[in-house]
């Protein structure tokens, strides 16, 4: 094949393009935590999608599966009609997922993207409760689209929607203000004061480690409260899983060693498998008053990605996989927390749950100037938070040693790279 | 394989669904405009994915080229960083169909679905114009998020939303209160009276054809005089082509027999060509102001798709696609021209554009009946309309002439079963 | 007294203010028809205070009663608390206005100005309906608080709320698009199909005779047809009668010679019978299910407005005051239009109702201009609509033929003069 | 006069109706602060209006002036024309109350309510900033139509919309969670972090005491914070001193012995000083920005009022007046305190500031019995907070000490009746 020429992108593709600015290379092929560009160059993936390639890039089992799916001419797009494949789906996720973790859910297939399940689920809630109102949390992210960009808190994203975005009321996420502070006591204020101000919601929605918003994790305790002032006050729980579920933060879904049961939960990202498009929401079972077609979309039936995501589950079969992400999660944090150790003038703070994680630090560019300097080691990962304060690792959770050791030694080089030039430039 | 039981989707999936219960039976394999369910029942596909598959189901040249390039490891998800696909999709969208039809436009991807583009249309237009509302027209529809609800016309789609849907000013569509009023002279009256109540908006949206509300084609008049007005008043004008774009109506874009140039375009649907998840969002140049990341979404690089949708526009590349279109398209009107002269029964009105028609009739109920009992006779078809009073005949552009007059047989025989069966009701 | 020095509004008083720069003099005295400055000058009062002074300024009548009131320490400020005035005002405005006419309302007193009744208005319409949405008529003007200015059309008002003024569809006035269009087909055609993106609302708001939005005076069967419509769809019908009522268009209510029954009726202005603030909702009996408190306001229980309300409701006791509203009216319509007639020049069109008339003229400025001049001539009137192309008649009710005949003798003259200037302008 | 029925009440008027419910008896004359109903009753007025009557009701100096100038036929209704009554208002309020405090502000005449003025107080700063979000407080209540409303907090009164109230965030008064509980470090984190969900406001609007949430009085220290807050980020400062200005809380503005100087303040209630309708919006000169007529009204002209204002204000020229008014309510504040100290029982809690002070109490219902058995002991007063669990204390400021200590020993007395009885009632 030819050589791609990158100036096709700056002539023909929209300014709004983003990532290719900050990994500016053509990339060709994938296969596990690795990435290639046209000229060979390989990277290691220590971004994963942003959460949609948990099981890494082109899985040879699920790879397998949808070739051969695809040969046999299986059917590809189906809107909302019955397939095999989605049955598949359908059962292994209900065997496999919700009834060894003792969860009762029924499946809504909205159109494959999490913007769209948000969506999804926030037009529900409102139906079932009669209410307008949806609290969301500081730094939570949900999409793009209007109603999911109403619950989302990040200011640039919030100012392109053009209008002012409505229906919500934004609540403190834990440790928003500071540590001390308790902010559902705070919350809770508002509800039970008839002249707050704040009407009482259709739902809370709220991500257990926030990804975009800076890699904050809700302590269990916190959830556990948030749960329970939503039963109190007939509150729906939305729990958007979309970047922290399918095992990001250690466990299938990221709220079970939390021990909470949301009403709703989002899910796409990962779902599919071998990052395919999919997005599922989950019902509890009284919940599911949908009119047949009140909420839908023509690629709710990506048959491919039923394919794969069936293959997926079979992770989660086997309880060695749970466990294999748990120590490699330790793992990771006792890296990060070395550096931050080792690097004080780096000013961080370890930050995040199990595949989730990363450092903090409120010198300004310093994160992002690390994440460049990786890229040019031959590593990707990205920046997070309000201000980019935090640069994030999110490598495959089927990663190897050896490729976690890689990784390490690039960013901790990078560290000290961009920690020393600094210095050169202050001293 | 083993069968399916239809149950499953009743115990597992939510209520929601909706395709499933006129069309129940588990459908396994697709080919062209065919389609087979686990029985091996053969269908006629006269609905293809609501315009999702204009080129059939699994067309082999782009199965070739997605199955070697899975095999390749070729990369599948990348969000909106570089990738080799998604470079030759750019280049040759505007060399097969940009550059032919003498129109210059950057390209956006947003998440992977129609509602998703128009979001993205809509923010843009806001943000160019500093202005908040939208006009969009009557039976208009544009997707099922709150933004690209909001300029939906269906009452049971909105209703849905939970909220009052705002910044949006509904006018008549052409021909929308009847056949003499001049619904532009209305629309700008509104425009230009201080006191109309009906701000100058940021944009207007519209499909040229509406599919889902009632197969409705403007008049190109009307087209030419609604862009005159657009530029009159400074207002962006966005074609919605997502159902009526990629020839569903004899031409690539919908348009261009109007001779008019939207300032943004939607698509989505057939644009992947295989069914899979895409979506672009076409801007004038000038327009093109977004910052980097303004508006983002997962599966924005799904190079799956960007390989078949690179495939599929080699269909345009020999004139020869477009004429078979407009023959067959002819072929179609005609049939249905003749079913409404030689059934007077039925008050028959045939409606529609290219391969985007159908059959309204003023008695309840009838429209579907007949796909219903057309698909007891192996054909699938949906209805469409506020009412659901138009059936509509949605075959892949790519359907051979046996395949249409199979289709004609068991329409025509499924339009007198249902007459008769009335007939022996009613006397 | 001294003399006041004009210059004190300018330095202490916001740039907000209007009349006072069209009519720039310090007003000290005032009788009937007639006003006079500080420095003696006489003026005619073709204003009335733009209609709250429909019985003329400082009624003897009114003004006796008054002064008795004060000055035996009747209570001035009571909320809604039970004082003997306001009983009085009900009970009279019970006899002499509603049972006459064959009329059922309770009576709801919101703060004492007609934007206050008109939110009131629609709150109870959504409390009683379950919905959201409001229809409001082109070149309708309802008020400047933030729910009555969302039904008001001028584009220059709505825009100083700074934010997007929701949950409101603006449909045609009678006339407004051209005299052939049909404006109750055309509304009636987004009720009744369900794509038409405008919900069945809460109510619709309107005025038989548009004041601020140029004279438009609906015809007695449009204002039949939209009651019907009303009725058929199970939508509130409210009129403002708040600068057309209280004998404005010849009768007490606007709407009486149509012969409808609204539901709602705002009334303001002249309610209170000498210019002092008053405001009342008329509720029809089955709708009054307000919760005690739910809508309020401080001075809503203004006394000394209870006094003068109540003496002023005496003129209506005289079948004669409203004869003798119906031949002036005619005298001013002739006049009008013996104007037009004879200065062809001015390509005018006389219109309105009653007492609330003007001539319309498309050629900018000169309305004003006209305006301008009859100041200057000792006479007071304003301009209205959305380009102020309509000076606009509005002398008291009670005035006579005198002053009639030297009003109609300064307002020619001042045509003449205007035309004249014009002319020497162009030749 | 005859006696008057109170049934007409209840036919006449609408269910609305509520201090009627509370106080029922027919009042016909008042004095001071005193009032009589029909029957010759005396009462103590320890309500004054809900803020209105300040100045106790018919003040002779007042009454004098108002009926001179209505036998003179002084202009009443004037727009905003101007008028020497207008001019001398508007002078001496420049001369006795801005100037003496070093205050600049231009006077706009709203619409003679305090939800006007603070209609008028929101479109202003949304059009100085461009910015469309207000801040408003926990327990505020800045009046009934829709942008008033918006900003209110009462879930009671909020319902009663019947539609979303938006671009309003609602932030926690002083002390609104707990003591301890630093609302304004709480509220900054919100404006410093990009991802907090809450834009940068238009505007803050607040009372400094709360009237109708319940007699919070917010510290000095945190009225200053919140200047500085607003100073720092460009956020205009509104006090709405409709309730607690003129002289309630000690002071001409109740902000003045924090030393801050807002950028816009709203006034109405006991501005006019006899109790007739007025409002005045004060504007910081360079904000001053309206369009001529851009915000307007009928009854923004109210000579009446401007003549007993401009009267009231020479209350203001005499410091004795400020003294006094600050003796008194040391006396006040004492008793309440005693009343606290000497019945442990009633659970209380004495609040507030100035003449604008009350009784909190838990026990549910307790503030209402006790405000109950005062009327028919002969005092008026009110209850106050979200579950009326304050009963507050309004005396006009004018009252002698014979007056307290009349009314403080009704209340003593009601306080140990209600508390006897529920012993009783225990026991």
């Amino acid at each position: 094949m030819s050589q791609t020429d990158m100036t096709i992108f700056e002539k023909l593709e929209s300014e709004v393009r983003s990532y290719v600015r900050s990994f500016p290379t053509v990339f060709t092929k994938a296969k596990g935590y690795k990435m290639w560009d046209q000229k060979g160059t390989e990277y290691l993936d220590f971004f994963s999608g942003a959460g949609a390639l948990n099981y890494g890039h082109n899985d040879p089992m699920m790879k397998a599966k949808l070739v051969d799916y695809i040969l046999s001419d299986g059917i590809t797009h189906s809107l909302d009609m019955a397939t095999a494949p989605k049955a598949e789906f359908l059962t292994k996720f209900n065997e496999v997922i919700l009834k060894p973790r003792n969860l009762e859910y029924k499946v809504m297939f909205p159109g494959p993207t999490g913007t769209n399940t948000v969506e999804s689920a926030l037009k529900l809630a409102r139906k079932v409760t009669g209410r307008t109102d949806i609290i969301s949390f500081t730094n939570g992210f949900h999409g793009m689209t209007i109603g999911a960009l109403s619950v989302t808190g990040n200011a640039f994203k919030r100012k392109g929607a053009g209008i002012p975005l409505q229906n919500v009321v934004t609540m403190p996420y834990d440790s928003f203000v500071n540590d001390n502070l308790d902010t559902l006591e705070y919350l809770e204020r508002f509800l039970e004061d008839g002249g707050s101000g704040v009407d009482i919601p259709a739902a809370m929605i709220l991500e257990t480690v926030q990804g975009e918003g800076g890699i904050n994790a809700a302590s269990f305790e916190w959830l556990q409260r948030v749960e329970q002032i939503c039963k109190r006050w007939g509150i729906l729980l939305i729990v958007d899983d979309v970047q922290a579920g399918v095992g990001r933060t250690g466990t299938f879904f990221s709220f079970e060693k939390a021990g909470i049961k949301p009403d709703i939960v989002c899910m796409s990202k990962s779902i599919g498998g071998y990052g395919l498009p999919l997005a599922i929401t989950l019902i509890r079972l009284d919940l599911d008053i949908w009119e047949p077609g009140e909420h839908n979309g023509t690629f709710r039936g990506n048959n491919h990605a039923f394919v794969t995501a069936a293959a997926a589950l079979s992770y989660w079969e086997d309880p060695k996989f749970e466990k294999s992400i748990e120590e490699k999660s330790e793992k990771i944090f006792n890296f990060l927390e070395g550096i931050v150790a080792k690097y004080p003038e780096l000013q961080g703070e370890a930050r995040g749950r199990g595949f989730m994680v990363g450092i903090s630090t409120e010198i300004e560019g310093l994160a992002a100037s690390i994440a460049e300097e990786a890229f040019q080691r031959g590593l990707i990962m990205e920046t997070s938070g309000p201000k980019d304060e935090v640069f994030k690792l999110f490598p495959p959770l089927v990663i190897d040693n050896e490729g976690l050791e890689q990784g390490f030694k690039i960013i901790e080089d990078s560290v000290k790279a961009v920690l020393g030039a600094k210095e050169l430039v202050i001293s």
